[in-house]
Formats: structure tokens, C-alpha cells, sequence
């Protein structure tokens, strides 16, 4: 095994070029097993083995900085840099991250989750190693989705004016996690599939010189063709007009092609794109037929490529949300679907099929997607933009400046809220509530299970008065029964699930079920709890916040989002303009950092959204009845 | 006068066409000599007259759907559809907007303010006009600046995929309110001068009929020539390669050329993008000559351009951020500058003429520029973001992300922070204390005055522990001596600036001037209050709450920000999480709806950020004392 010698650059450049491709099979069979036990970004990494290696191997990693765009397609770097036998405990608690992070190593130059952050990054160092006179190499390593995300764009055009030594490598496998879309998809498909654009450049200086000159104007015209002819006749020509080099495509599978590519590359002075061709999932039969199921799969069985899948209890939150929307749509010609590249994740792919026409994949561009849902309901339609929690900040000023301040009907379906797990600090969905809170108009609730998720689309839909934010949890459901019919929901009305008079859990969303629990603990303690579904975070269910403060018993908020500023402070903030400042309200929340990956579970243990917790803190603020009982 | 006579869309159509350029200069004087009293965008809107006055002869609005990206360039079209007499009001209280407004007209289909918005608005009228079966035609008038908002990119590349029509109007000045910059910006300078590749493409044609047939190889070589310079000679060909018609460069104050030019652009089906040339300030000399200056001038005299300003009691704040940045720079060669196309907004003109390699207008482009500085920060630079509260809510993301994530060492210059006045609803910076308050590592000051600014300015970079926000206002200061030496103050740390027993008013930033007047007011009605300089919403002096909350004095607190999730709310979550739960304590802030446009001074009268609402307010929360009294 070549492999098993291979633990930091130095030690990879030890080996002759042509052992590469022996390795690169090695790695490729390496992560195969490894992720097969613990799952992980499998099609992506399998496509950038060769590209890894080819970097590593040219380039001089850490002084030369290399930056991996989304960066879970990181693991063959990992591996090169001395993280090998870290593999078992990959994206579990306190055990290696699935994206570049610093304090891993130092040649995680740049941490990454979200896509298209590389280039902006990479024009930042290359500006600071410029103004302190270094002169190491920048170079980012981008997908050809993530390349459409706007600020990749902005950055694009930032790079392309300052004429910076940058090299971009763009790993186009057509892919983003779904496939992707866009006019500049289309652009880069028609660069690959002509690759004898290089050819016709030659023929063009050919063409040129053979011409036979003749007389007037024919002579004038020739002139001013030849002039536009050395800016028009490259392929690549619209990252030449953005002011980059252009070179490529290069098959991203064959290393010594590469090499040659980032030797060309790093000797062009400026910003210099390299298009490599990968493909995902490759070496790996399941994954090359099927990219997008193999993108982040869980444990799977090597040979068939079938998953070991733990039992759930219930549904998949998003496959409830997108069945439904597809129930909803048959009933009502205007509700119209709209993703930023998350078809697969946001189980669009139904309501896709469905209704083609009323369906728009808009690619990695969720300010945009925002937006656009804006305009569709100026004109009466009735978007839905289902939207991961933490994608939703890149959208923010659109929900603030298009959606909320021209009080449009667009419903957010905001997946993935509150603890992702295994992805960690980059995808948790923890600051929605608190960020969406502040915005006028903003609706937002979030249902205690399945079914009510079902009800709240529906009541979202129903809903005319401005926008409405339903988030809801990754993974699956608790397996309640499903109502056949949909209900509306009362806007900003609570829902009391069991009565008591010592202390009201006023949970939100998927806390609720926790918090009956801890009731059950609590009556067994002697004490009489009374659980409340709050479904609404804004606006709140002012009555009955009031008669509780009327009875006089104390409240602890529940929510799987942030301490500050979220569903708890709402309640604060209620009962100070009420004038209750005798109140005793405790929160229960996600403290104020980044919480890593792991387990939800885990994660929920280390902060203390746990059942036990909620007794705990639940019966300190009962104290007269724990003296009475 | 024409002018008097065009109320609407349809009284402009019985105009004959040759007309149309003596009501243009009607229309210029118009805007001249109203805006020299109300003051408003004149460089902008001048530039625009021809090009507003084509569109709503050839089109039909309100059935055909112009949108204006940005927005301020919309007064002729406010013109033209009913709202002359209305402009002696523009932009003041209860007034004209100086932006589209829905409610104003039916021909505002769509609200802008920020920039860049308008192509994905206008890809959702399309798909909504499809959907229903409808015909109308969506044109958006977009400028080179707002062209490089990564929404814009986004859009452009959803647009160019999908094939509807849509019109795109690229108004080419040059400038978005600063002089552009960019690749795109370079590419469009060379479209602009290159008006003879109309001519060459039928050149090409020419040529490629005329050239004789010779042997092989040169036969093959010209075949393939033949089939790449269908796609590769035209002007425009960036736009072309993302699936758009181009036509331009036309003259945009030519209105016959620009008719004819939207005549083709109707008839030509899918996304088309019309390149039309104009120049900002056009027909006003100072304006033509100082469109930067003349961008959005307060009143001015006719005829030498000269400004008729009000006395301002201190300097203007961002001056004193500039001015403060370039004496810290010259100490320290790790501070660098960023804005978003704002360098005159952020009074970093002084700075670039100083550090022209340490200042970088990366134009617009919020997320870029943070994550960018991001980047710097990496490497060991003290990059500075200027960047105004409203337009930071574009970056959100890249902040917590990229910056607050990775704990690095940005500064965040937070411009406009609180009510902005004449912009209005879209340009208010009320949100950012409760946005960038949940977002972990972040420490989030605002100064009480001018010289308290230059000290936060110097203490934040003094920080190594992370990001800070340092949120100031538009507008001028106090007028308060300047300290000669910067001086660092303690990071959460208050300010007591009046000993008092009764109540607390712990004000925030701008507000502690009002507080310190509304404490006086107190004094005379027999109350000892005590006024607080928060200085910090994040993190709070717990010390000194604590201390406060031991006296059992209660606390209004003070702030020019959202009343959700901001600094008042951070105070109720400590108390409540200190178990403090009988604390007193009250919030004045911005109410949870959009503030409209006004003068600062009428907006906080009619939210109740007064001193007289402080003092009935705090005065009201001590009924002891005033029982004892």
C-alpha cells in the first residue's frame, strides 16, 4: 500500500508521478470503505481523487494556500495531510469534521460549509500576500454549482478587474448536489463538448495568413475582423471577457494532464481559470449512475451499494412537506415551487414531476430564488421557496427588502431547522427565529410533528396577509397518524396539550414532544405541568400568554434555535410591554456559539435541550410547590 | 408647456414622436428646478429622461410591467404617470417616495430601494404571465452598477436558462453612485467603443462568402472557422453566452434610436438585453460634470450648482470613521479598507488617496466584500468593511459564516445605523442589533457622539479576539471636542455619565444624548435618574446590571433599532437568565412595522423616540417616588 506512507505533501512528492494513478486507486478504494461504515459526501470526493493529488503534488501546501469552495469534497486532502486514520470517526461528535477546519490542520487554509465563499476568500489572501510583498500561490477549488451563487459572481468580477495571480480550478461535473441549471451550465456544456474550439483558434491564425489580400473595402473589412478575432475566436470567452486566462478543458481523471495544466497555470501572471472535467461518484459503479443519491449517503453495503438504513419512526419531514405541497397544488393553480439547487433535499422531486411547469430549480442562488418569489406574487401566484435554515441567511435582505417590506404572500418552507447534526457548525439551523423575528410582517411558526406540518402548510397557504416563514426539523417524523384533510390553522393562536397550574412549557416545534415528557417526569415528581405547543413564534398567542400571567405560574420556553433573540425572547419581550415584571420566564435554547457536529442527540445533551434538563430547570422554578409537596 | 398636458401613459402616446425631445427638456428643466428646493437623485434621473419617455411611449404600463432597479431613477416615470405636482413633497414626510412605491400607483409594479433586485422580479412576472396564460411584457431598467449585485448574476443566469421574454434595459452610465469598477464594468467600456462589431459581424459574413475554396486541410480548417463565428462574432457576446439577444450600443438620450431598438427588443423572442448608453447628470452641467457630488444633492441654486446646506452642529460622522481610518492606517500598514461601491457614501476617498493599494471598492457587492475582507483577515490584516446597516443585511450570511464562524478579526464600519430619514423603508438601519446580535463571537458597539466614534474605531481594531461591529449614524455629530490620541475602551464595559437612585436609563449609541437631556427634564420633576452609555449591546456590562439590579432601581432602556431582538431584549435575557425576575425593566425602540421616509426628527416623534417619551415614560415607572414627590 502506497497509501499508508502518504501523511503530509512532502511525503507525496517523495513519490515518482507515475504512481499517482496507483494511489489515486488506493484513495478511491480507501474512501469507498470507509464511508460504507460511516457514510459521508461520498460522489464528490470520488470525483476530485485525481484533482487532490494533482494539487497536493504540484502545488506546496500550506505556504501555497489551497481552498476547497463547500468543501465537502475535502477528504482526499484530508487524507494527504496526515488525517488518514481519523477516517472512522468522520462528522461524529468530537471526531473529524466533513469539512476543511483550522484547527485541524494547517493546511485547512479556509473553512467552508456553504458554496461559493472560495473565490472571495482567495482574492482576500491574494491581496494580503501582494501587500506584504509574499509570494506564495492562492488557489480555489470550485464546482461548477457553486460557481453561480452570486457572490461567486461578485467575485469573479472583483478578480477579473484587479488582475491578481489566482488561480481558479473549476471542477465541472455538472453537478451541484442535483444536477445543475442555468445559462452558465448550459455555457460550460458547450465548452466541453467543443473541445476543438483550441484547434479552431489555430485554424483562425491559419485562415488569417492565407487570406490573399485584395482590394477595397474587402481589405478594410479584413482588417477590423482580424482585430476582433483575437478577443472572440477563445473558447472560454466569457471568463476571457471577465479578464481571466482561460485553459482547459482538461479531463480532471488524468493527472499528468492536469499537472500540465496547473504548470500552464501557474506560470500565466493574473487570474487563470482551469476547467477540469470530473465526474462524480467515480471509480464507484452506484455512485456513477447515481450521483445525487450517493451525494451525502449513509452507511451503505460495498458491493450493491444498498443502504443500511436505521428504522425510523416516522416520515421525513421534508418528504411530508413536499407530499403535501403536491396534494396542495392539485387544488390551486397558483402555488408554484421554487428551490436554490435542493429538488432532491427539499423532496421536490415529486411536485417536480407533477408539475413541471410550476416547479423552478433556480440553481445555488438563494437571493435570487427569494426574490423571484417576490415577483411571482406580485402577480397573484402563491410561491413556496423551500429553503434549508441555513441558506436562508444568504437571503436575508431579500426576505427583509422584496418579500416582508412589500408584504408579498410568499411562504418560506424552511428546512432543516434548529441541530442538522453530522454536518455541524456551517449547516445548523439555529438563527432563523431570532433573525426572522425582527422583520415586520413575518409569520413564522413551526409544527410539533408531521401532521401538524402538513396543517401549517396548508394554513401558510391559506394565509393572505403577508409573508410566512414554517420551519421545520431535518430527519424524520415521530409517526403520528396523518390527517387526510388539511386544517387551517388559527394565526398566532397556541395549542394546549395538557393541562396544570405549577409551571406552563411553552415549547416550540419539535420541543414540544420533549416537553411532555418531561411533564410525565414532573407529575410523577408531584408536580402539575402544563405543556403548550406554541406553534407560533410570531405573532404570539397573546391571550393565553396573558392568562397565564394571571395565574401567576411561572414559564419555561423550549426551542431548538437560538438563546438570544429567538422564541424565549418574544416571551420576555411580551410580558415587559405588558407591564409583567413579576414574571418568571426561563429559557431553555441554543447558547450563543457554533455548535459543532455530531448526533442530534448528542449535541442536544452537550447543551442541555434534553428531557431531564427540562425537569430540572422545570421543578427550580416551583419552589413553594417542592416545599409544599 | 407640453408637460402640463402628460398626466398618464396614454396622454404621452397622443404626443407625436417628434415632440418627445422638446418634452424631454421640459421634463429636465422640471426636475432642475424641483429638485434644487426638495433636493433628491438629480444625476440619475437625468440621465434617464429619453430612456423613460421610450418606454412608456412604445410600451403599455401598467399592463406591461417596467420595474426600476434601484429605484431613484424613477422621477420622470413618477412624472409621467400623475405624480408632477406631487414633487414639492418628494422625499419628506407623508410625501412623494422617492423610490416606487406600490400604493402610490398603479405603474410602480415593483418597490426597490436596494439595488440589483429587479431582474429576479422581473423573472417572476414572466413565469407568473406564462403560468396564467397572459401576454404582457416585463422590462427592467437595470444600471452597470446594480449589474454586478450577485442577485443581479443569479438572475441573469436563471433568465438566460429559461428562455422567457424578458426585457433587460442596461442602463450604461458608468457609475453606479461611485465611478464603477470590475471586470463586467471593464467588458462593458469595451462594448462601448467597439460600436463597429455590428459592422464586423456582417464583415464576417462578407468575408466568409467571398474566401475561395482550397485544398485540404484548409477546407476542414474553414468549415469549423464558420461554424465558431456564429457564435463568436457579435458584440455583446458575454450576454450571448448566457442565452440573451444582445442589441446596443444605442445613444440613450437618442429617443428615435431607442424606440427603434425596443421595437426590435419586443419583436425578438426570449431574454434580450438592450445596451443603452446614457450619461448621468445629462443636461445640467454641474451634474454632468460631478455626478458623484450631484449622485443625491440636498437643495442647490440654479445656476452655479452651489448647495444650499443647513448648519450642522458637529462633523458628519462617516468623515469622522474616514478621517479616524486614515490616521490609524498610517500607524498600522495591516489596516485595510473595503466598501461596496460606497467610497464617497463612506468618506473613504481621503483613505484612497492616501492608501490607494489598501483601499478596495469591489463595487456592488455586499457578500463579496465580506467574505473578501474575510479572506484578508486570514492572513493577518485588520480589513475595515464599510458598509451601511441596511446593505450589511445582504451580507448576513458571509458574516456568520465567514467571518463570525472562523472568528476572525473584521471590523464591521455599520454606516446609517438607525432611521435614515428622506431614503426611507428600504434604506432605515434598524435591524442590525438584533441580526448581528445572535450570531455568536460577535461584539456589536454604537457611540454616544463624534469623538466616542474615533475611540470605537481604534478600540475595535485593537481587538484580536474576534469580529466587531461598530454601528454609527448618518448624518452629523454632536459637535463634541475631538480627543487628539485614540484611546481604547474596555470591550463591555459601560459608561455612567449621571449618578442617579431612581431609574436607569441605559441608553445605546445615539440615544444617550436624548437620554441626558430627558435625566434633566427628570431632575426638574424631583427624580434622580441615572443615564448609562451602553456603549455595548453585545457584550453587556453584566457588572454593572447587576449592580443596578441590586439597588432594585428599574431600567428603560434606549436604542434606535428594532424593539424585537434588540438591545433592550439582550437586557431582559440577562436579567432573566441572572433569575432576576422582578426586575423593572422597559424598552423604547423602533416598533416592528417599516419606517416610511421623513425627516429624522419626525420619524422619531412619530415612534416616540423623544426626550419628552423618555421622560413620561421613565417617569411613569417610578410611581413611588412619584407618590413621594
Amino acid at each position: 500500500m502506497l497509501l499508508e506512507k502518504i501523511n503530509s505533501p512532502e511525503q507525496l512528492k517523495q513519490l515518482p508521478v507515475e504512481e499517482l494513478p496507483r494511489l489515486a486507486e488506493e484513495i478511491r478504494r480507501f474512501l469507498i470503505e470507509s464511508l460504507s461504515v460511516t457514510g459521508g459526501h461520498l460522489s464528490s470526493n470520488l470525483g476530485v481523487v485525481e484533482l487532490t493529488l494533482a494539487l497536493h503534488y504540484f502545488f506546496d501546501s500550506p505556504r501555497d494556500k489551497i481552498l476547497w469552495d463547500v468543501g465537502h469534497q475535502a477528504y482526499t486532502h484530508k487524507i494527504l495531510t496526515g488525517r488518514r486514520e481519523a477516517f472512522p470517526t468522520l462528522r461524529q461528535y468530537q471526531g473529524l469534521s466533513g469539512f476543511p477546519k483550522r484547527e485541524e490542520s494547517e493546511h485547512d487554509v479556509w473553512e467552508t460549509g456553504h458554496s461559493s465563499t472560495s473565490l472571495s476568500a482567495a482574492m482576500g489572501m491574494a491581496a494580503a500576500r501582494d501587500l506584504k510583498g509574499e509570494d506564495y500561490k492562492v488557489i480555489a477549488v470550485i464546482g461548477d454549482g457553486a460557481l453561480t451563487g452570486g457572490m461567486a459572481l461578485e467575485a469573479l468580477n472583483h478578480i477579473g478587474n484587479e488582475k491578481k495571480d489566482i488561480i481558479v480550478v473549476l471542477n465541472d461535473n455538472e453537478m451541484s448536489i442535483s444536477p445543475n441549471v442555468g445559462a452558465l451550465h448550459n455555457y460550460l456544456g458547450r465548452l466541453r463538448t467543443h473541445r476543438h474550439y483550441h484547434k479552431v483558434k489555430k485554424d483562425v491564425e491559419l485562415l488569417l495568413k492565407k487570406i490573399p489580400t485584395v482590394g477595397e473595402p474587402f481589405a478594410r473589412a479584413l482588417e477590423r475582423v482580424k482585430d476582433s478575432l483575437k478577443y472572440l475566436v477563445v473558447s472560454g470567452v466569457l471568463f476571457e471577457k471577465l479578464g481571466f486566462t482561460y485553459l482547459g478543458p482538461v479531463d480532471g481523471h488524468k493527472i499528468d494532464e492536469l499537472m500540465e495544466c496547473l504548470r500552464q497555470a501557474s506560470q500565466t501572471p493574473g487570474p487563470v481559470l482551469v476547467h477540469a472535467v470530473t465526474v462524480k461518484g467515480k471509480g464507484y459503479k452506484p455512485a456513477e449512475e447515481d450521483s445525487v443519491t450517493y451525494h451525502g449517503p449513509g452507511p451503505y453495503k460495498i458491493e450493491s451499494g444498498a443502504f443500511i438504513k436505521k428504522p425510523a419512526k416516522g416520515p421525513n419531514y421534508a418528504k411530508v412537506f413536499g407530499d403535501a405541497l403536491v396534494r396542495l397544488a392539485e387544488r390551486d393553480p397558483r402555488i408554484v415551487a421554487i428551490t436554490p439547487a435542493m429538488l432532491e433535499g427539499s423532496k421536490l422531486t415529486g411536485f417536480a414531476e407533477r408539475f413541471p411547469d410550476r416547479c423552478f430549480d433556480v440553481g445555488i442562488a438563494e437571493q435570487h430564488a427569494a426574490t423571484f418569489a417576490a415577483g411571482l406574487a406580485t402577480q397573484g401566484m402563491k410561491p413556496v421557496l423551500a429553503i434549508y435554515s441555513t441558506f436562508l441567511q444568504r437571503a436575508y435582505d431579500q426576505v427583509i427588502h422584496d418579500i416582508a417590506r412589500q408584504n408579498l404572500n410568499v411562504v418560506l418552507a424552511v428546512d432543516r431547522a434548529g441541530l442538522v447534526g453530522a454536518d455541524g457548525e456551517t449547516h445548523q439551523g439555529v438563527f432563523d427565529i431570532a433573525f426572522l423575528r425582527c422583520v415586520p410582517n413575518m409569520v413564522v411558526m413551526m409544527p410539533k410533528d408531521e401532521n401538524e406540518l402538513q396543517h401549517m402548510l396548508y394554513t401558510a397557504l391559506q394565509y393572505d396577509e403577508g409573508p410566512v416563514a414554517v420551519r421545520f426539523p431535518r430527519g424524520n417524523g415521530l409517526g403520528v397518524p396523518m390527517d387526510e384533510e388539511f386544517r387551517a390553522l388559527p394565526i398566532g393562536r397556541a395549542e394546549v396539550i395538557r393541562e396544570g397550574s405549577d409551571i406552563a412549557l411553552l415549547a416550540f416545534g419539535n420541543m414540544v414532544p420533549l416537553a411532555e415528557r418531561a411533564a410525565e417526569q414532573m407529575v410523577r415528581e408531584g408536580f402539575s405541568p402544563r405543556v403548550i405547543n406554541a406553534r407560533f413564534a410570531k405573532p404570539l398567542d397573546e391571550a393565553l400568554l396573558l392568562q397565564i400571567a394571571e395565574e401567576g405560574i411561572p414559564v419555561l420556553t423550549l426551542e431548538e434555535g437560538s438563546l438570544i433573540g429567538g422564541f424565549g425572547s418574544a416571551v420576555l419581550e411580551f410580558y415587559a410591554e405588558q407591564g409583567f415584571h413579576d414574571m418568571v420566564v426561563e429559557r431553555l435554547a441554543i447558547p450563543d456559539r457554533f455548535i459543532e457536529h455530531g448526533s442530534v442527540e448528542q449535541l442536544r445533551r452537550e447543551i442541555g435541550l434534553t428531557v431531564e434538563q427540562i425537569v430540572q430547570k422545570g421543578c427550580s422554578m416551583m419552589p413553594r410547590k417542592r416545599r409544599r409537596a
